[in-house]
């Protein structure tokens, strides 16, 4: 598929690093093939990073649906389905967080107003939670975006062959947005913990 | 200076999107000029990572040793000061953190080397205060990597132009930072708190 073969030029070589030629030429397609589907090189990396961010903003919401209204169980579900996401595309991912650059102006905007969505779901989730009390963080909007950068950027290290799962990452990070963002709790679906007289007291 | 003309191409149009002439361009001088200090496009990107990433490790050392014993200062100012080193340069550290693609083989692999020694100073940060039960995170090395790339990326938003300095930046992120490792008290040198019978007891 063209955009299969755009993300592998833009990914390896950048945006401007390839040329419609060299898009064609690892699609399998002529020029004049590909440029049947896509009318500029722009178009494509368009493509590419406004249907990327699209699906940020549709996994983070449906996750947040999920979850309920509980602020803890919200945060803890947005970062994780963050983090599933990113680290299914990791060249996708790569390319929406380093071809901004390349985005002509009002595509550049239109790039910043699905950013900004998608940042303000984990905002409302923090702000939220900071209201109800269960989150601590004296600066919530720099912990939101933190969670957000921690999440987005598990695609620049993690690869399949890695020792742990996707899954197991994003829970991992789920509990760590929790931490960051100072929860005095975890998610109520976690197993409650009774103290016991056999357990060592402190 | 040369290696400033090609920070500023590479940061604008990615490594193989800048030609040997246009970094000749930007720099106001003549190809073989260039030639005359750089042997080669990949000598300049190598100069341009291999330096930004020892002072990463540079500073970090210096913030350690500054800071003294306490693994809760010694993240707090460890953190501090690796934001504030990309914050001072967001086109280098941008550079530094997308194009490794572009790295021939041996130097990727001191790249690596070198970012696994910065890694490790925050690492044995984290591991000695989990060893002193200061910080609590149940998983010390993803705090510590989460840790890093929160630091490292601040550079990707940051501007000059913003509302926060650099420095009350750092702070806050010194403070998530610790956060973020579940730390059960903050650094030391904070004022301490008294309980007093006047304030309201629960």
């Amino acid at each position: 598929m063209i955009v299969d073969a755009a993300v592998r030029c833009f990914y390896q070589h950048g945006y401007d690093g390839s040329s419609v030629r060299d898009i064609a030429q690892e699609a399998g397609v002529t020029p004049a093939a590909l440029y049947h589907y896509y009318s500029s090189k722009q178009n494509l990396l368009v493509d590419i990073i406004a249907r990327f961010m699209a699906s940020s903003i549709d996994k983070t919401e449906a996750a947040l649906r999920r979850a309920g209204p509980d602020p803890v169980a919200r945060l803890f579900a947005a970062a994780q389905a963050h983090v599933l996401w990113n680290a299914s595309d990791v060249a996708s991912s790569f390319i929406v967080n380093s071809e901004i650059r390349s985005l002509e102006p009002a595509h550049r905007e239109q790039n910043i107003a699905q950013r900004d969505r998608l940042q303000r779901l984990f905002d409302a989730c923090v702000e939220e939670g900071c209201a109800e009390g269960v989150f601590t963080a004296p600066w919530p909007l720099e912990a939101s975006r933190a969670v957000v950068v921690m999440c987005t950027f598990v695609a620049r290290w993690y690869r399949e062959s890695g020792p742990l799962s996707p899954e197991e990452i994003a829970w991992r990070y789920g509990h760590m947005a929790l931490s960051l963002v100072g929860a005095t709790r975890g998610p109520r679906f976690e197993p409650p913990t009774y103290e016991s007289e056999s357990v060592n007291a402190p």
